[in-house]
C-alpha cells in the first residue's frame, strides 16, 4: 500500500476534525489503526491532529512501527494511553474524540482520570469505519487476491472429498491450502458441516465423518495481506433428491436476484429484500434466518450490513457478500455466498468459483 | 467438563455477591462466560444471581446453548444487553456488577440508559479471572492434551526442516499438523523467524527462506477443547558458532533457574527475578526485554504475569509459561519456553519436548 494512501486517509480525518468540533481523534482499534497508519502490531494508539499524526506503541514494535508507518512514532515505556494523554497535554489538545464501540470502560477511565484540566473526551461512532466502507482500487486488488487464494484452495481440496472424510479434516485441509497459497490465516473459523448440521448457520467442524446422502456446507475465507475474503459453497455426497434440489434452486435464485439488485445508489435493505422475496415465493421465507450479507475488508464483518434495516446507500467501491440461505431443522441447510464489489451500474462478482451444487 | 464443575464455579460467584455488595454479576466476555457456563457461542451474556444463572444468546445459538450449558437459557430477539436489563428489572436486581476491562463504552451506555430507576452498575475487575487462574484437575488434563498435541506437531514437522524452506511454509505445516492431531486452531499466530529476525520477540512468519548459519525461533501453541498450550524451541541450521552457543547456554540456564524457583507460595516476581539474575550474570541482562512468563488456560495470556512487578503468590494448580529470552539486534535471539503446572513443592513441566538447541 503506498504511503500517500495512508496520508490521504489521515488527511480526510484531519480535515473532518473541525466539523466534529474536535482537536484530535484517538484511534486504538486494530483495523482502524492499520487503515490510517499501516501499522500492524498488536499494541498501538494513533492520535490524529490537524496536519499531524502520532503513533504510540511499545518497545517490542520499535523497528516494525518505523518500517510500516510514516507517522511520528512514540515508543511508550508505560501504558500507551497515559502517553497519549501526556502528548495531548503538551500539544494543548483539549477535545479528544474516541471510539466508544472500540474502547473498554477501563481504558476510558484511565484516559479520563489523567486528562488535563480543560480536556474532554468526545464519543465519535463509526467515523473511520465509514471511510473504510468504500475501498480504494489498491484495496480492491488485495481483496481480489484474497478471494482468489480462497477459491483456489477450495478447488484444490474439494476434489479430494470422499464419504468417510471428517469435517475437521476437510476444514484443516482447506485452511492449510489457503496458507500455502499465500494467506496469513483463515479470515474466520472455516465452517464444514454435513447432513443435519448443515442447517446450523454457524457450525464448527466436528470429527464427524461425511456420509453418502449428505448436504455439506463449506463457508471459508482467507486473510491475505490483512484483507478478508468470504465464500460459501455446497456439496452433495451421492445423488440429491427432489427436496435438496428444490432447496438449492430456491437459494440460488435468491442469490442471483440479490446480485442483480446490487448497484450504486440502491440501499442495502433493498438488496436484502430482493433475496427474501425469492425465498418467500419458493416457500422458504421462514427458513432464511439471517441477513443477506455484510461488508468486508480489514475485518470479516464491516458496515454496511446487507439486512432488513440497513438503509445505507451502496456506493461504488463498497465490497460486500451476498449470501442468502435456507435452513430446515432435522434436514439440512443451503447457503451460497460470493464476495462482490459495488459498481456504478451493478456489481463485479470477485468470486470465480462455479455455483452449481457439487455432486460427489 | 462435567456439569457440576460449572455449577461449582457459578456457586463461587453467587456466594461472593454479598461480599462485593452486588445483587448480580453480568459476564459477557467469551472466556469468562465459557468458564462459568460451558457455552462457546460468539454472542452471549450471563447474569449470575444468588442460586440462579441466566444465559442470554441469539436465535443462531438456540440449540447449542441448550446442549452446552445447564443454565436457564434466554433467546433474545434484539440486543442481548437490553434483554439482560429487562430480566434484571423483572427479577428486581438493582446492583449489577460488570467487567470494566471487558465491556466497551458503547455497551456500558446502552446498559446504563435502560437501567430501572434504582438500578446501578458497579465495576468488578478480575474476579472471574482470579477464579480461572487456579485450574481444576479436569482443566489441567485439557491443557496437558493441548501441550501434547503441540509437541507432537513440532516433533513431526521439525524433522523435515531444511535450508531453503520458507518461514511461512514451516508455520503452515506446524499449524496443519496441530489441527490434524486434534487442535481446533493455533492458540496464537505461530512464530517462525530465522537469522536476524529471530531477535524480534513477536515476528510474523515471512516468505523468507531459512538459510544455513541461521538461528530459527519457533514459538507455537495449540488451542484444543478451548485450552491453550505454548512452547518455544530453537533450531540452528549448520554448525553453531561460539556466540550462538554462549547465548543459548545463558538462556537455558535462566530457564532452568526460573523453573527451579517455581513453587506454591513464592511470588511471580521472584520467579522472574531468578531468570533475570542468570542472564545478568551471563552479561545478557539488557537483552532480556520481556517478562519471564504468563498464565494460560482458556486464554493464551491470563493472570498471573510472571514479571518484575507481579506480586501474585503462586498456588498449586496455576498453569504458567517459563520463557526467558535474549535478543541481540543484527545477530539473532534465543527464547526457550515450557508450559508448567505449579505444585506444592515445585512444578510439573507439561512440555515433553527436548530442550537442546536442535542442530539441522
Amino acid at each position: 500500500m503506498p504511503d500517500n494512501l495512508f496520508e490521504l486517509r489521515r488527511r480526510q480525518v484531519s480535515e473532518g476534525l473541525v466539523e466534529h468540533s474536535l482537536d484530535a481523534l484517538l484511534v486504538s482499534f486494530g483495523a482502524n489503526l492499520r487503515y490510517l497508519s499501516g501499522f500492524t502490531g498488536s499494541n498501538g494508539a494513533l492520535l490524529v491532529l490537524p496536519g499531524r499524526t502520532l503513533l504510540f506503541t511499545d518497545p517490542r514494535y520499535t523497528i516494525q512501527a518505523a518500517q510500516e508507518s510514516c507517522c511520528e512514532v512514540r515508543i511508550a515505556k508505560g501504558p500507551l494511553l497515559a502517553e497519549v494523554v501526556e502528548a495531548a497535554r503538551r500539544l494543548r489538545v483539549r477535545r479528544i474524540g474516541y471510539e466508544p464501540a472500540r474502547l473498554t470502560c477501563e481504558a476510558y477511565r484511565a484516559l479520563e482520570s489523567s486528562l488535563p484540566p480543560r480536556g474532554s473526551l468526545e464519543p465519535v461512532t463509526g467515523w473511520v469505519e465509514l471511510l473504510r466502507a468504500v475501498k480504494s482500487p489498491e484495496e480492491i486488488e488485495l481483496i481480489r487476491r484474497s478471494v482468489l487464494t480462497n477459491s483456489r484452495a477450495f478447488d484444490a481440496v474439494v476434489k479430494k472429498v470422499r464419504p468417510g472424510m471428517r469435517e475437521s479434516e476437510l476444514a484443516a485441509d482447506l485452511e492449510y491450502r489457503m496458507r500455502r497459497l499465500g494467506a496469513e490465516k483463515p479470515a474466520f473459523e472455516t465452517i464444514v458441516a454435513g447432513g443435519e448440521r448443515s442447517a446450523l448457520p454457524h457450525a464448527s467442524p466436528t470429527p464427524a465423518r461425511l456420509e453418502n446422502g449428505q448436504l455439506v456446507v463449506i463457508d471459508m475465507g482467507a486473510l491475505e495481506d490483512g484483507y478478508c475474503s468470504d465464500m460459501t459453497r455446497m456439496l452433495f455426497l451421492g445423488t440429491p433428491g427432489q427436496k435438496v434440489k428444490r432447496l438449492y434452486r430456491a437459494v440460488l435464485d435468491a442469490q442471483l436476484a440479490a446480485l442483480d439488485a446490487v448497484r450504486a445508489g440502491t440501499t442495502a435493505a433493498a438488496v436484502d429484500r430482493a433475496a427474501r422475496r425469492v425465498l418467500d415465493r419458493h416457500g422458504f421465507g421462514p427458513a432464511f434466518i439471517h441477513s443477506t450479507g455484510h461488508g468486508l475488508g480489514l475485518e470479516i464483518h464491516e458496515p454496511p450490513r446487507v439486512g432488513k434495516r440497513d438503509r445505507t446507500r451502496l456506493q461504488p467501491g463498497m465490497v460486500i457478500t451476498i449470501e442468502p440461505g435456507a435452513y430446515l431443522a432435522g434436514f439440512g441447510g443451503v447457503r451460497i455466498e460470493d464476495t462482490v464489489v459495488v459498481t456504478r451500474h451493478g456489481c463485479e462478482i470477485l468470486t470465480p468459483t462455479a455455483k452449481e451444487l457439487r455432486v460427489i
